[in-house]
């Protein structure tokens, strides 16, 4: 039996569980996993919902519209593959644990192809018979870069974009194309060492723990919806070195964790932060 | 507003989450928080549902005890403080984390008194006003011993025993009367290490963490339902005291935690297994 | 047999560990932990050795300081308890760990006083029969107050100066007559969250993480030497208050785990930096 | 400059650290890091020292040898990339991690060839152009399948052979032959769940936190010296997939930290334990 998963995000009201509840069981459909979540602040009702059992969809969205709130998000669809694009520079340790799920079936995205500013990563993408591009930064404008990138990308019509260790920033114009549609995995624990070499920044602070955060990328720099963080233990022996090749450990968990809650539609982004139903 | 707590354990059947939340909103009460689970394995559902607005709580249990299944569990109560008993030997960590907890009104419950079988700790809990009772094991039997704890005990009338670092083994007459109202906090990652002196084995074994388990007790020494466990990392340079030492630290940690979760009714006994809804 | 401390913080240069170790062997004393560690960007030698035997402590510290290059620290002592004034406000999470811990013998310390400019934790305090002075900020100038409070403070001649959610900012003349003398539980992972209200700026973040950090005061705002941090996993469902709550777990442990190092002469400190031999 | 590990094992007595690294300074080699550890019940001292500068390190492993106590382990080598094989079955994960590490030179080790007893492998191992040997265990007694085994792996002189989710037993004849060459992964916190399913024993024990447990082989099953642990946690809504997923992200991560530890001579085995030098 195909499982299928029910999005709402609406203003709360008494009675949302119950309605829903309600009509799922009248259409004769079974609920095997129930997540909701009310924001208290905000007045906002989040719900996930897994259910067993076939109905006509459409039907059955247009019912939730006329009995939830206005402007309710409703979304439907039995759990189906994402269609994914990475984007790459040099450092393979990401990347390759993604095309390593890929390969075996874990990874519920379809790498449709990568895209690099350089082409140390083309031999381990081909490897696994995914379309390399190398667009390279030199000789031309941002603006050409991203032109070419974007290009290539919209061949592939993706879900989702995601950074692998993508060290140029993108325009707003770009970002504000795919809205919540760009993972990104940054090298610090968020919001501390925003910007560039955030594991010199930390080692010159002198922490104690180093992270990594996966974020949704929005305008500005590294201040998008953080999904997911985690740090590491460092200590006065650890160079700047240590502390990447420690840090590389936690990016690689960081953005497989994130992906996962991204490519199950285990999320909803609410201002500039994340429901997550894990 | 009071806030009350729900609780139902029954046999799984379809549209259970449909009657309870028609019922409650029918009724004008506001749920402001709600976690389910269904045990596939063993077609149960369990229920916690926090909710605010006064109805007659008798009529609403009856009302729910004729629309879910037969033998279903019911508990709707205001969340009230627990009345509970301490048991002790000579370890002050535990029961003075409690003690301080217990003072400052964060623990969700009254400690009535502290039973110890050594009078060590018997000034830290009179700092506190709380009545400390010795019984001794000296010159009588296992049966005389807790004959005595149990008639101190039950003056009480506790909702919950905790055994604070207390290091005898209660037999199983003692035990069956307070079926999963005991909580223990064991040295060791349960199931590694039962029994005396898990340090020592720990450190006999090599191994690279250490931990701490908190569980209700039943008469299987160490082998009863799991509510909470946490581990720390140590190495080559740890002796059986250093050992000792660090696990102190997580044993605390974790009977907090642990009977957080007990306090507050979030927490479901089901075989040998809890599911805690946090 | 008593148990030694030597520390030595010298610039680096070859035969160093040679010339110590073998000056220690020909007094016949018996080196039982040794840690070094050598910061290369800065040329710095640190050691700390622990070692038993008896020896003209004056004279082997002279050898020594021929020996070493110009300007090295040496420092010499028999591990002793360390005594301290505690500063507070009104939580009562960290100062109570450390009455408990100070109660039973365990903190490495001699809790001297507390002072605090508020008397919520009177009574706490005076139950430890510890001195409890109150220094209230009102109707006085900033000048006034830590005038009071240093008074108060030189009176116990203290080794440290903890701040135990001590939640006024210290001046800068302040701090700098007690260098390195003052260590702080700031309740964030810093860099992230200086200044006020940090878990307000969390939970306004959306991060998936909370933390603590213990730090040595400098007479920049939460810049000073870190030296313990930790972190706890939060979510979507925490307020403020539950971060707030979560984080006084972490608080409590960070600073415990801090002051250990400190009180313990386990810790150097290097620039904005500390060298730490746990 | 090249550096150079100097590893010592052998009775602990005075002065020891002195005498060795007196030695290096008159041979005008430069000790660039050091850890030392003394086993005190055992009476046993562990020294691993890195150094740069060139010596004739045969006639520096006689001095030492005549300087040090009798049958002292010494051991002097550049830090050199060992040469393994790997074994398997059919779970990728450990494997195409160490796949690539080695791929882009992270690994410190040199896979020299697979062997499996399922094909399921073949195609992720070819394509990093390393031999892939099947050696069914069909129709065959297991001496057949080890003496198979033996003479592929003979073949490669391997300083180590990593067992990277190799679910057959080794018969203690073959163990015998590698000692301490041997890095199993367990997919539980070792002691706990020795054996067969050890996420199925997990999850009916209803545990808190899995594990995984990276240690060398010996012939008792599972309880051979253990290097690295860490673990994951889990609650009352995995099921036994939930947790063998869970688990197979930690596995991961241990067995590559162990093998960093092994591979980088950072490692003495001591009895059943490990001395590491991190």
């Amino acid at each position: 039996m195909h499982k299928h998963i029910l999005l709402i995000k609406c203003k709360d009201e008494k009675g949302l569980l119950s309605k829903v509840t309600t009509l799922l069981f009248e259409n004769d459909l079974n609920i095997i996993g129930m997540k909701e979540h009310v924001d208290e602040l905000n007045n906002e009702f989040y719900l996930r919902c897994e259910y067993t059992g076939e109905t006509n969809t459409i039907k059955l969205s247009e019912t939730l519209k006329k009995m939830l709130p206005n402007n309710s998000l409703i979304n439907i669809n039995p759990l189906k593959k994402k269609d994914i694009v990475i984007y790459a520079t040099k450092e393979y340790h990401c990347l390759s644990d993604l095309l390593i799920r890929n390969y075996f079936s874990e990874l519920n995205a379809n790498i449709k192809c990568v895209i690099a500013n350089h082409d140390v990563l083309k031999d381990i993408v081909e490897k696994f018979n995914i379309p390399f591009y190398l667009v390279s930064t030199e000789n031309k404008s941002k603006a050409e870069f991203e032109t070419e990138v974007l290009s290539i990308t919209n061949k592939y019509q993706p879900d989702y974009i995601v950074l692998a260790k993508f060290m140029r920033i993108l325009s707003s114009d770009f970002v504000n194309k795919f809205e919540h549609k760009i993972i990104n995995i940054h090298h610090s624990f968020l919001p501390a060492f925003i910007g560039a070499n955030p594991y010199r920044q930390a080692f010159e602070r002198g922490v104690k723990l180093i992270g990594a955060t996966a974020h949704f990328v929005t305008n500005k720099l590294d201040e998008g919806p953080i999904i997911t963080q985690k740090t590491n233990n460092v200590d006065h022996t650890f160079t700047v070195e240590d502390m990447s090749k420690s840090g590389k450990e936690i990016e690689r968990v960081v953005l497989a964790e994130a992906l996962q809650y991204v490519f199950e539609d285990r999320i909803f982004v609410t201002g500039n932060k994340t429901v997550i139903f894990d």
